[in-house]
């Protein structure tokens, strides 16, 4: 029984990367860069993003938010003035704790492809499924907050496994918490080591601009990364 | 095709509140009350436990543990000499980002009932799919970190609305976040009108008695709600 429950899910994820690979078809076509941007609940994605999409070193960003229900997230980044198109996913598709490669294909036809270079794709808040199921991103950007516990790397290690980027946040509570940051950084190194990690603070703007450089470089890599 | 969808989640509802209604008959016949224990990763589950289940005003509690991987959550309580049963959802099960009934049963064999009043069965981290999936519990709490944001009720509503207890943790760090507690108060109204809420911390030990009360009541509602 567990056998066919596998191959199930071996046959929905193959179709899940039939449908990312004709979404990449369709980014490259208008030369679109694109970030699966993932986390826990309340980690702080859409705060990392308010700090860096106002001014991305030349790159016009666009983004796409992934959520069960409601636009809040779309609504805070309104003042920046970059295309958000909103992507719920209780509508028509049950309820999903993530994004798949079809709800991002559902979304095309909404974006301003042609007037984006680079496409932040920000998913539900989850370390389990979103990690399952490519859209056709380019890189995957994770973050992952001080107040959430050295443990998580081991708990979720397929989400920490699969990206180029863990942003560790909020590091302005780190002298109010008891957290060893050492503790998470070996917990990543065991699961993905010496994946590129960066320390920094939405609310204080601490490694900000290392974001900032970091996200503008996949959209632009010789200019940015040169 | 969204009909259909919808149809076959409904089926999948339907197959899981069969299962959970025969754990159900299982726990009563032991006479063990059960709570679903949820919340997104890292708000405190597990140290919420270690700060109550010592000492249960008499009652005696177990734990049923859901993890993707691991026992990391089991290894902590081991010193309270509680039973703890380590469910993971990646064995046979493809990596599930929730409980089931159905994988609850399959714990009910490595669980000591005759010699449990309380069993608490703590979800794997995430807000969506835990709150669609009974597992034939009397109870359901669910733990909100203020680090998480006001906007969360808004964000996960089925979560918020099918607890009957929600704890609002860590809040020891109100004085080092831009966090309004009557903002969430009253996003969690507008989603589930006076649930029943209780201001905690794990770390300082603030609003610990209550719950301890609470869950205790679970057990034994006349003695201890009397």
């Amino acid at each position: 029984m567990h056998r066919t429950k596998v191959k199930v899910v071996e046959e929905a994820l193959d179709a899940n990367n039939t449908i990312a690979t004709a979404n990449r078809a369709d980014f490259d076509r208008d030369g679109v860069r694109v970030v699966n941007f993932m986390s826990a609940p309340g980690a702080g994605k859409t705060s990392l993003l308010e700090r860096v999409l106002g001014d991305l070193r030349g790159i016009r960003p666009g983004v796409l938010e992934g959520d069960v229900q409601g636009s809040m997230d779309a609504d805070r980044l309104a003042h920046l003035h970059v295309p958000v198109t909103q992507l719920n996913t209780d509508s028509g598709f049950g309820g999903e704790c993530h994004l798949d490669a079809n709800m991002v294909r559902s979304a095309l036809p909404a974006l301003p492809l042609a007037d984006i270079d680079l496409l932040v794709i920000e998913n539900v808040g989850n370390l389990v499924c979103p990690a399952e199921f490519r859209v056709g991103e380019d890189a995957r950007v994770m973050v992952c907050s001080v107040t959430e516990g050295e443990d998580k790397p081991l708990k979720y290690p397929l989400m920490f496994r699969t990206c180029e980027l863990v942003l560790v946040n909020k590091i302005d509570l780190l002298p109010h918490l008891d957290f060893d940051l050492d503790k998470l950084l070996y917990n990543l190194d065991a699961v993905h080591p010496n994946v590129e990690r960066m320390l920094v603070s939405a609310r204080t703007g601490e490694g900000i601009d290392a974001w900032r450089d970091w996200l503008a470089g996949v959209a632009a890599p010789h200019e940015v990364h040169a």
